[in-house]
C-alpha cells in the first residue's frame, strides 16, 4: 500500500482492519484522539507520535457526551475537509472520524466515572464533562488499542483523569502529554479561540501572561494567595468577564498546592464574552 | 514448557509475559473470572473455553468492591488450595489470582457504571454490586486481552451487564455465556451453597423447582401475575424467609416481560435463614 496516502475510516470494523493490517506488518502506533478544527498544537501531537512510532492514527469525534445541555455543541468548530488536508500534509496514516451512531448505540448504557481529581477545576465548572471524556476516550483507546495515546498539556486536568483511568482500568495503552503550543503572543492554541472576535483576541493573551507572572512570583518564594488575587485582579482589568477558576495545585494529584517542594501548576478558567479559555503553566 | 502443568500468577505484568507466550506461539485463549471456592459449575466453563481455545485462564479474586457492607466479604469460602487441584485436573493452563493490593491502587478512583439493566433483580436488592463487578471484570478483561470470556448464567443478570459493558465500551474480547449446572435435585450450583446447613440444604431445591413450574404454566399460557403469586407462595411454604425478587422478564433487556413472543426467563432471589440464594430458567 501507499504509505503516504492517509486513510480514512469511519466505522470501528474498518478502524481495527486497519490497525489490524499495522500489527500484522510488526508496527507500532501511536493515537491522537482530537475533536478536530485542528491547529498547530494537534499537529505537534501528530508528529510527536510519528517521531517515535512507525504509524500514527488520528481520531476525529466532536463527543456529545462531554457537552452539557447550553454548552457549545452545536457551534463547535468543524472543517473536516480542511482537516483532513492537514494530517495528509502531517503524514498522518489513519484518521478515524465515526458518526455519533457509530460511537454510541442507542441503547449504550455505560459511564466511565473518575472521582476526586475530578470534583475541581474544569470537573466543578463543567458537571458530567469528565465522564463523557472518560467514556469516550476508553472507548477510542480499545477500538484502536495503541501502543501510546498522546494528549495535550493544555488540558491539564483532562491528561491527568485519562492517565488515572488508564492506569486503573489497566488499558494496555501508553498515555502521554504534549507540550502546549502557543501563538508568537503567548494564548494557547484552542480549537476554541475561533470563537474570539478582533478585541477579544486582543485581551487574551493576557491569561497566559497573568499566570506566567504569579508562576514565577510563586516560584520566586512570593506569598501564593497574593500572587493568585493579583492575577485575577489582571484578568478583571483586561476585561475577562467571569474567572472560573485560577488555583495553584499538585500537578499529579490537582489537590490545592500548600508545598512547592512538589511539582506544582497554576490552573486558569476564563471567560472573554461568551467564550471559555482555559490555560496552565508549571510553577518553576 | 510443560502444556499440562497449571502455571499460578499473582501479578498483572506476570499474567501478561504468560499470555505474551501464548500470543507470540499463536494461540487462542479463553478467560474464565470465579472467586474461587470451585465446583462443577465453574470447572463446565472451562472446559467450555478448552473445547474452543488453545488456552484457558482462570482468575479468582473476592472482588471486595462487589460486597456491601454487611454482605458476606468477611465469611466468603475460599480454599485456594483445593481450587489449585481442581484446576489442574481440568488442564487449565494460567490461574491469575492476584491480591486486593495488586487489583486496587490506594488512590484507585475509577469505576465502571451501567445504568437500566443494573436497576432491578440483584441490582436493586444491592447496591453498588454491578458496579463493582463492572470495574473488575472491565480490569480482568483488559489485564488478560483474551479472545473470550465466560461467565456462568446461574448469574444470568451479570451475565448481561458484562455483554452490555464490553460492548458499550468496544472491549475487543467475545463475552460468552456457560449453562447453570445444577445437583441432581435441581439446586444450582453456587460457592455460597456451602452456607447451608442439613435442613435448608434440603429445603433449596424448591427454589429451582418452584420457578421451573412456574415457567412451564407461563409458556403454555397461564396468567403471569397468577404462576408468579403461586411460586411466591410455594417458596415460602417450602421455609424460605424472605424473597428479595421473583420476576417473570424479557431475557435480553431485562424488562418486565410483556410479551412471551420474544425470549423471557423467571428470576429469582430468596433468603434460607443469612443465606440468599439466586436461579433464573428460560420460559420455553
Amino acid at each position: 500500500m501507499e504509505t503516504d496516502q492517509l486513510e480514512v475510516v469511519r466505522t470501528i470494523s474498518h478502524l481495527r482492519e486497519a490497525v489490524a493490517r499495522y500489527r500484522a506488518a510488526g508496527e507500532t502506533m501511536a493515537l491522537v484522539p482530537t475533536m478536530g478544527f485542528l491547529h498547530e498544537g494537534h499537529l505537534s501531537l501528530m508528529r510527536q507520535g510519528r517521531s517515535d512510532h512507525d504509524r500514527v492514527c488520528a481520531t476525529l469525534f466532536v463527543n456529545p457526551r462531554q457537552f452539557a445541555p447550553g454548552e457549545d455543541l452545536e457551534t463547535y468548530p468543524r472543517d473536516e475537509a480542511a482537516d483532513i488536508a492537514k494530517l495528509q500534509a502531517e503524514g498522518v496514516d489513519l484518521l478515524f472520524a465515526p458518526s455519533v451512531g457509530e460511537m454510541y448505540p442507542t441503547d449504550a448504557a455505560t459511564t466511565v466515572l473518575v472521582t476526586g481529581i475530578t470534583d475541581c477545576l474544569c470537573g466543578a465548572s463543567r458537571p458530567g464533562f469528565f465522564e463523557g471524556v472518560a467514556t469516550v476516550v476508553t472507548k477510542l483507546l480499545l477500538q484502536a488499542l495503541p501502543d501510546t495515546a498522546i494528549f495535550g498539556e493544555k488540558d491539564y486536568q483532562q491528561l491527568m483523569v485519562i492517565k488515572r483511568f488508564a492506569r486503573d482500568l489497566d488499558i494496555p495503552v501508553t498515555i502521554r502529554g504534549g507540550l502546549t503550543v502557543r501563538e508568537e503572543d503567548g494564548l494557547a492554541l484552542s480549537s476554541r479561540n475561533a470563537y474570539l472576535d478582533q478585541e477579544a483576541r486582543a485581551r487574551a493573551p493576557e491569561l497566559f501572561r497573568a499566570i506566567s507572572h504569579a508562576a514565577s512570583e510563586i516560584a520566586s518564594g512570593a506569598n501564593v494567595d497574593q500572587a493568585v488575587m493579583e492575577a485575577r485582579e489582571r484578568l478583571r482589568s483586561a476585561g475577562f468577564n467571569e474567572i472560573d477558576y485560577l488555583d495553584h495545585r499538585d500537578a499529579e494529584t490537582l489537590a490545592m498546592a500548600t508545598d512547592i517542594s512538589r511539582a506544582t501548576r497554576l490552573f486558569v478558567a476564563a471567560w472573554l464574552g461568551q467564550t471559555r479559555l482555559i490555560d496552565n503553566v508549571p510553577v518553576v
